[in-house]
């Protein structure tokens, strides 16, 4: 039930607080956890609108964004993989570019993820309310157990 | 972190599942079960205004649906308990009238529990898109991680 775990990070501190029951759930059995973090596509995109205002090559600083936003992520990656590893589960790492459940729940279905363990925290209420935050939007669309830990 | 779960119960096939991973949990530390049913309120006044129809003593008649509801779910609730109780978990049953997310939200407070394991189906695919399922709103109003096993 709990053996492989999908662990979507946005490096919050819901996350982090996730991430404590991610371990915990090893006394129930997780053998497994592949932790996945998504650049927001939409983010990145933004981000590139501000080469286009410096009048900066815009395929080559998109490139050069796109290069520094997953070297970042990989360096905060690889401390929770230690931290999973030296608990005994091994872990596999993933970074995706794109709308956060949708790669969520690729990721779910690719790796037959037998529960999905996140934090959950709206960026606003506004747009939590509108939108549905990231969270209610995988339990939506998983077909696995989604565990939410409240910021 | 898994000490004191509320489950939440509708007696449907999800949740049904999601009480097999209330059992589980018992390996990560589960001790005591709050098991809860609700009666939805809108539920109980649409059957209560078939004994206007009848033109029957709607006082009377409200009361005697309200027994044999709470006497039917009592009825499921034993089985359930006694279920849990097999499994070495403490388990507490409470039945409830009420809008279901909201005496779910005032069970977990009220008990103190440290996590609400239950299962998610809306009605219907368009109920479930327009008011949210039960599952959803307890996840935006719970202060505690919430666990949620799909039909």
């Amino acid at each position: 039930m709990f053996r492989k775990i999908l662990y979507p990070t946005d490096f919050s501190a819901a996350a982090g607080k996730a991430l404590e029951y991610v371990k915990k759930l090893k006394e129930a059995g997780t053998k497994e956890v592949v932790l996945l973090h998504i650049i927001d596509g939409n983010e990145l995109e933004a981000m590139v609108e501000t080469c286009m205002w410096k009048n900066e090559d815009v395929g080559k600083c998109e490139k050069e964004i796109e290069r520094r936003m997953k070297q970042k992520a990989r360096e905060k990656m690889k401390k929770i993989k230690e931290e999973l590893e030296k608990e005994g589960i091994k872990t596999k790492v993933s970074v995706r570019i794109g709308k956060p459940f949708v790669e969520i729940i690729n990721v779910a279905k690719k790796e037959k993820v037998s529960l999905i363990v996140m934090g959950s925290h709206g960026r606003s209420v506004v747009e939590e309310m509108l939108l549905g935050s990231v969270a209610e939007s995988v339990i939506h669309h998983a077909s696995v157990p989604v565990m939410i830990i409240k910021r």
